[in-house]
């Protein structure tokens, strides 16, 4: 099984194929004011639709950096996407929260400073993701500038704004403007990233294409994402969804360039199968993960730092299901390499539900893939002949001064993962995973410390908040 | 993260610290007549020590087949080990079985069949073990004649044989030629395959090296697997580790080719991480996912077929632990291309229980597996360009005949595996995997077919287990 499954050939033809849908099939583009841009860019519009000239696209798409840094409120926190590591963040979207003892319930404000606290102090996600649970206690209207202020706030970590669309991004994007120091300093260094989802097939609606503008405009990054789902918004054939995920990411690459040359942009792979039963997306079996694999080849192909995986799954609780379709994406995550990896701690039930218990236990797996990437050392100290000599044939390593200075660092030791006999795990209470991961998200919270903040921005972004929540709600 | 994640001169260091740890330190070797062979060719022998000669070891290296064609009782059945394909086997060797119903209990003669025919019924298991639960209601003297017998009448698939000793393997061999037809007919066909572990660090005990012989005589294929504990049987570090691993494996090829030239043998990996917290093995976790990738670049340097992987865990039921665990372990086992994959379905509680649940998990994910190794076909069908266009931008796939007429084939679908909403979920009774999987095994189990046998060959089988039954129980 080879992360590059598709040969140049077959790349090719997804490649063709977009670019005939572009150019035969176009897109819908609802925005008046983008549709003029691209008109006066020489693209064929008629009506809403637009009929792309496939050269003007990959000329738009040469414009886009091959990666993008990020910096946090607090500068000690950076993150470059398309650097060659893989950027994490928590979950994002989920009108619901659960933890074992609390329950499953309406996402508020408070699970949203707390999951932001456990995902901080993790120190395995170094973006951070506003919506992490919708704060449905407070005013439809207003709640995202909470949402991202308790990143801000309470993080410093740059982030994914809560922008489901152009007015919410504004807000989101004057908060980053305040949070580094003034636009200038944002334009410079990137705080805050925008995901735009066309909706597959084919359309850019007026929410997204505002979001994607208001995030050009001040040079923001934009992880472009099409929602497909084989057989629901794409063909039941993973191929042709490829050409699809080529025809509309390039031509969101190509809006965000007309916007502002050089905006940095992200190719998105969510791409799943869907699950005929229900209609409702299968993520963690094969189709998302051969679909993550060749959105890596189609990403390395078109110079673009890609966004893919996640720790996602369908499974409704804490149980193999979820572990199983959670461990088949994370895997996917790490060899086709994705860059961004939005959704990769707390995730449950297809993303309706931010489970505490899940944020620790993704944590723990993103530690495990960390230890996996750094492979094996071959060197004297590791081959240890000596070590290996002394202790000869029969011997026991257990003991030896070898084992004893390295057996903390070298060996991967996890609360979640023991290997003990029967009769002791009964009699330490027949402790399952989900219990572990009670204790594990408490130690995470309780060890959380908050990074401090200059307090003439905290004012200046209270005022803000206050302000605009005050206009909203009125 | 890649596969090949040691490069050339990683592989050279190490392949230079096994032959120096077999010339300067050598092995035990625990066996008379094993010793005079290895004198007699030429190696240096005092006591029950012998320093091997890189040379000669690398000469009988040369003699092995890149790959063996196993055939079953029944003809019908054949596994190609090395041919490019995973050949899965149950697992074998617990103690104990359990089932949700049933709970958890010593393994017994009737649990034996059931497990064979499961795993038979199934079609993901090429190959079957025998032992896969010890059959602790009969006689510790002569069960593994019923156990093996019980594969051969109830599967006729090839299998690997329990041979916990010289005098057992001869029993399962003997076994084998019957049902072969005939001592030739075995030869000339493989039936049934030894596992041997030497006693990591680098002793060969005589049990082991008397199976080794007794399947080398007939040509019956060997997996040589040390049984490799990082900071237990092993040093700490992997790279060491991986020294012996090569060392052990090679001795072990070496007396096999002097027993028979030409006996196919594999190279076994079984190597983890110990959990210092209880000194017990920790599979699926980092340690054994990189020395699998590491294990299947030297069995590749060393042309032998690899024996790996395989749905391994620590955890204690079919909590998340071990379906991660699980998981992580199947992923090394795809990735690193492991052509004799034993354990891949049933194994829980580090080995310890044979678990009916975990065996259709298992089988699943099997099947989920290979589904990913087909990759995605990209043609004119599978681009589906005129669907695309036939759908247009805002449309929906569902209900299209190209959907319609190939979604059963294209789409993964699962009982394991639903999308579902919450309320659905719940009204549906909550159920978890693990109440999934007992509907699972039941239903394997229900559509098992008995393949049949000879009525000659099967009179001449149980002549043989009844009679070497009274023999050994006297």
């Amino acid at each position: 099984m080879r992360r590059d499954l598709l040969d140049e050939d077959a790349l090719d033809r997804i490649h063709a194929q977009a670019m005939r849908i572009l150019e035969e099939i176009g897109t819908e583009v609802h925005s008046p004011s983008m549709l003029e841009k691209l008109a006066a860019a020489g693209q064929r519009v008629e009506g809403t639709r637009v009929r792309w000239d496939a050269g003007f696209v990959m000329e738009r798409l040469a414009e886009v950096p091959s990666s993008v840094a990020m910096r946090g409120r607090d500068p000690r926190y950076t993150a470059t996407i398309g650097g060659g590591s893989l950027v994490h963040t928590p979950v994002g979207g989920p009108p619901f929260a659960s933890d074992r003892e609390r329950g499953r319930r309406d996402g508020t404000m408070s699970d949203h400073v707390e999951l932001v606290k456990i995902a901080h102090a993790s120190n395995a996600l170094p973006m951070m993701q506003g919506g992490t649970t919708e704060a449905q206690d407070l005013s439809y209207l207003s709640r995202h500038l909470e949402m991202d202020y308790s990143i801000i706030r309470w993080s410093g970590r740059p982030y994914i704004m809560y922008g489901t669309s152009g007015p919410k991004a504004r807000d989101s994007l004057a908060m980053a403007a305040i949070a580094a120091g003034g636009v200038d300093e944002l334009q410079k260094f990137p705080g805050a990233l925008g995901i735009v989802n066309p909706n597959s097939p084919l359309v850019w609606d007026e929410l997204m294409v505002d979001v994607l503008v208001a995030c050009a405009e001040l040079g923001q990054p934009l992880a472009i994402t099409p929602f497909l789902l084989a057989g629901a918004s794409a063909p039941v054939s993973l191929a042709g969804g490829l050409s699809l995920l080529v025809a509309e990411t390039l031509a969101g690459v190509a809006m965000a360039q007309l916007v502002r040359k050089g905006t940095p942009c992200i190719l998105g792979c969510f791409f799943n199968g869907v699950d005929m039963r229900s209609g409702g997306p299968s993520p963690g079996l094969p189709e998302s993960v051969l679909t993550t694999f060749a959105g890596g080849q189609l990403a390395r192909r078109y110079g673009l730092p890609l966004r893919g995986g996640g720790a996602l799954c369908a499974g409704m609780v804490l149980d193999a299901q979820s572990a199983i379709e959670s461990t088949m994406s994370m895997w996917a995550t790490y060899i086709a390499e994705c860059d961004l990896v939005v959704h990769a701690a707390g995730w449950l039930e297809g993303g309706l539900t931010a489970s505490y218990e899940k944020m620790a236990l993704d944590i723990e797996m993103i530690r495990m893939f960390d230890r996996m990437r750094e492979g094996i050392a071959v060197n004297d100290e590791q081959l240890a002949y000596d070590t290996i000599a002394d202790v000869g044939p029969g011997g026991l390593f257990l003991a030896h001064q070898h084992t004893l200075e390295r057996f903390r660092t070298d060996l991967f030791m996890s609360p979640f993962f023991r290997s003990q006999a029967y009769p002791t795990w009964q009699k330490q209470g027949s402790r399952t995973t989900e219990d572990i991961a009670t204790d594990q998200w408490k130690s995470l919270l309780d060890s959380y410390e908050d990074p401090g903040i200059d307090s003439a921005i905290d004012a200046e972004l209270r005022d803000f908040v206050d302000r605009r929540a005050a206009e909203l709600d009125a």
